[in-house]
């Protein structure tokens, strides 16, 4: 059986995506893309190699022809997008974030619980890179006792003039907020940002870098340093640290040069490079659970969860002041 | 459009093959399986969601619904099943060896210069590892200056009974034989064997281990340990030395724990993980280069100069002395 | 020249640094000790190859065969110690802290300013160890642009119990608010302190790890982890984020050990062993500094620094709060 | 006690020596220099701080003033001037070679052997760097299994023209035959050199690379790449491979620099700097051995293997063959 997929959104994450399911993934193709943008959604179209472009995005939804769906519209329209979907009873896969607002996560959870099994899957890739997951092996296995700490980085070489001090927290750092939901297997129940010096290489409205402090349900604390215009590459670090080890997320594995008085490896440039097989798997993992009926994967709860975490650090940003993350009670539809 | 695939050989990494066409790889599909054992091949075409049993090698080659032959079967055999397949016209990957005698592979490449284009891809698979790509992509930089020398080891945790002293050779330094003429872009004129202390951790019949020297047409020098029972894990090193720097091929990335004064990561245990990627990659762009209608990756030409190189080595390890490999011309249709 | 050294105090550190002066420092031999417990007192002397025990401390100061003193006596006795050197106008190296408030710290200063020129010496040895020096010499060489933030860790593998949560800010993390101003050359104006999940392996009294921030004056932020029963050895980490890149202490070089399906090294189980060497290289630059004529190294305004920095840690441990460093204007004597 | 040393040659190595001994090792002062070239040793012995010129060599090592003799002179002058050291019964620390000729070093170990006793260390540094030493308490300790091979390079970034072919076995691989020898604790039986394709970045008369091969008594196998031009730095790497597991000698502790696309660390440029402790080590070793009056450290037999090794090693240069090592019987005196 060959998984139908229709997408929303064509933009650059869309294409990729487009692209990885035509030319990577197993069991599945493109059926048809919607975009408000119907030149783009024609050329995405294409190079899925005959996807058909949808009349609109109820349209593909709903379309016969298509099985499942991958949103990858603009993120305001993430929660309407993927509410059409579980309406239409189809699984899909929302690239982060799931909603804009913890309310319109919220609708999401209460239509998924209404409909009775679980349809949707959020985008966070990293819990299918092969370092994180071998993190989550070793704390999970008792290998450095129980966490007390985590320390963080999450490094980009430059970012855009479109780029603002909130989402350093609602596109950069909601990854390190799942990951660490997700290797700890606890709550965030508190966020703090505090602003260093900053980087005279930004556009003069960010704030950059910003220093995060989050705190668990039960009392680890995990800082982050987001810096998005660091120069030198796209670096991501991970370390927990427990009662009685640590372990740390590896860098990618890169040929040893020693030439001209020094020793050393590149470093990637751009995030697509670093998760690219994260990404992959995630897709696969998506497809098969489609195929399987089941899905699998971060789920709308844990979406929410991200959503209203990120959110919490926005206004952390602001104040100043440590923030509670007051998350509604987890149903049981997602123990 | 689905590529279908008929796999010869149902053994282990025919079984491993079927998987990855099956879940992994896009674009393809295995439709008819062959195997001397019929019981084997049952379970092999139910593994592939739907593949039928072929009759025989011969009427699995030339059958309708295989667009593409991959061979797995036993050594012995491979130059009969891809001659076989070039008679048909089919594209195929040919699990290495090519052949297991300089003779037999010459009588391959005589059979696809007849029939006028390549069909022939042999599954040299470390081409398509992500290290070993960017030790050449930096090579053939120039990021080291002209090569000179190249240090490599190819480590394995055991081997069982079956595994002689010219396997070391035959099966284990020809992955070697094959990386060192594709990142040096040269060919391998000589070959010699010494033999340090044997290691007890061994069946009594084996040389263990073993230490490989060739030497290039233009003078570059490799040397090579192969130690089949070095206890501790799978290791495989290659570093390359130029006149201005080195390159060295990365360890796989794993996460860095600190623990019980120790600080260090774990090692693969076996060959399979550690090149997992590389043989997606490696099917995926065979799957691909069918697809498109023209033959990419190893050709028969460096199957069949592995297998004259590994020869060598063979008598090399009988004599003590150094030996000379005596290539045939290399004909223009593998310039 | 062989400088005649007098040493106060002759515990653990004391008599570690009298074999170091007596068997691996050059031009130097110790002539004197003085201790309460005479016993003690007399067994260095003869550590020392032929010293004499000392009357009391006044004595030793103000002997004639003592030409410098190193101050190795409890905590709140060193401030009375050094005032006594520099009253006798004889160099003083003082391990930390040179006092253990603000105020007998600024008598010090008050009396060496008094005094006219340099004598004293605080004993912060990571300032000469070589990974600390290559730190301070990328970073002073633009190596890493303009400093932002420094990620620092204290860890120990345990602690006994005499060692109290105050001891957190001012045994231990007292060698990173140095190390931080030093590197930085800058004064710390804030400190924070959050205690994340205790860890079970300590002394009930002691809160453990601690997760300490520091703002320097031109706003660059510091995080340090002190956690002093880690467990598995101890482990220095100190690494500075500037605008364009960064840079990392370096681990001690150990030999790569592959063995058992891991590869790694040791990790020092004692601070001892981690600063030999800058132990060393900081009581003969001290020496020689003794012989020139011309104190070097720490000054008493490093050392009244990192006492009060350390006391604003010990209250906001108390408070939970921000508190703010008040220092006292830099006389122009220590510019 | 101060050990009063007599430096016998004021060249390069001779004043850095004399510069250690005085400002850097306890319990010594130079007392005294010699040299042919007068102005040298006159500059020498200023830099001594109030060493004495000698009249001759004879005269030195005969003076009242002298306990201990240290030998810088030129190598072919070594033999005859330990000799003079053990005729006056004073020990002798000799730089390496002991001798030019294994004849002239069976002279100095009659000699020593008619004296009674051991007078003479031969300055074969490494054993007292910390990572050689690591890698011998590993290997000693059954961390890896009984050694079967081992892998060793020394680069050098590059050579002036005074550096012959046959000087990479007498001055450059002579240290790497030491170690081995002193890792393993067998004698080498055998040596091989095999010449890669040259580097043009050479002076015309000289062979470089070059790889040599050497077998102990006990079949261990040790490859040594010998580069002395290789560009890019001073670089030492010795790996030991035995039946469980492999220890590899450590790259000296650098600060990791992220930056620019690139993350690693310097490489030393000369070889002073890399064995700069191990130099201080040895000679305090030595000084203190003199001072306890029972010599220790690489012996007069070792200074003799080394040299008898690399006259081999020479041999096998001009002939291409494996070259036997005809060791003399160790004496029981050696044992």
């Amino acid at each position: 059986m060959t998984v139908r997929i229709g997408v929303v959104g064509t933009g650059a994450i869309g294409r990729e995506h487009i692209e990885r399911l035509t030319r990577t993934i197993s069991g599945a193709r493109v059926s048809a893309v919607a975009d408000i943008d119907a030149a783009l959604a024609e050329k995405a179209a294409a190079a899925a190699g005959g996807a058909r472009v949808a009349a609109d995005v109820p349209e593909l939804i709903t379309a016969d022809d298509v099985d499942a769906v991958l949103v990858t519209s603009w993120h305001a329209a993430h929660a309407e997008h993927v509410l059409a979907a579980v309406a239409a009873g189809k699984p899909v896969l929302c690239e982060k974030p799931l909603a804009t607002t913890a309310d319109d996560a919220l609708r999401v959870l209460a239509a998924e619980e209404a409909h009775g099994r679980r349809l949707v899957q959020v985008g966070f890739m990293r819990r299918f890179d092969p370092g994180y997951r071998e993190l989550r092996r070793v704390i999970a296995g008792g290998g450095i006792g129980r966490p007390l700490m985590m320390h963080c980085a999450h490094r980009n070489r430059t970012q855009g003039e479109r780029y603002t001090t909130e989402m350093a927290a609602q596109d950069t750092a909601v990854h390190e907020i799942d990951a660490a939901r997700w290797l700890l297997g606890e709550e965030i129940v508190s966020a703090q940002v505090i602003m260093p010096r900053a980087t005279d290489h930004r556009f003069p409205h960010l704030r950059d870098p910003q220093f995060m402090l989050f705190e668990t349900a039960g009392g680890v604390r995990i800082d982050l340093e987001v810096f998005v215009n660091c120069q030198y590459g796209y670096d991501i670090r991970c370390e927990t640290v427990g009662e009685t080890g640590l372990v740390r997320l590896p860098d990618p594995a890169r040929a040893e040069i020693r030439s001209a008085g020094r020793v050393g490896t590149e470093i990637d440039q751009e995030w697509g490079g670093r998760f690219a097989e994260a990404f992959d798997v995630e897709v696969q993992a998506w497809v098969d659970s489609v195929a399987d009926g089941a899905a699998t994967g971060p789920s709308a709860w844990d979406g929410y969860a991200a959503t209203a975490v990120a959110a919490a650090t926005v206004e952390a940003q602001r104040t100043g002041a440590v923030v509670d993350v007051n998350l509604a009670p987890r149903p049981a539809f997602y123990a």
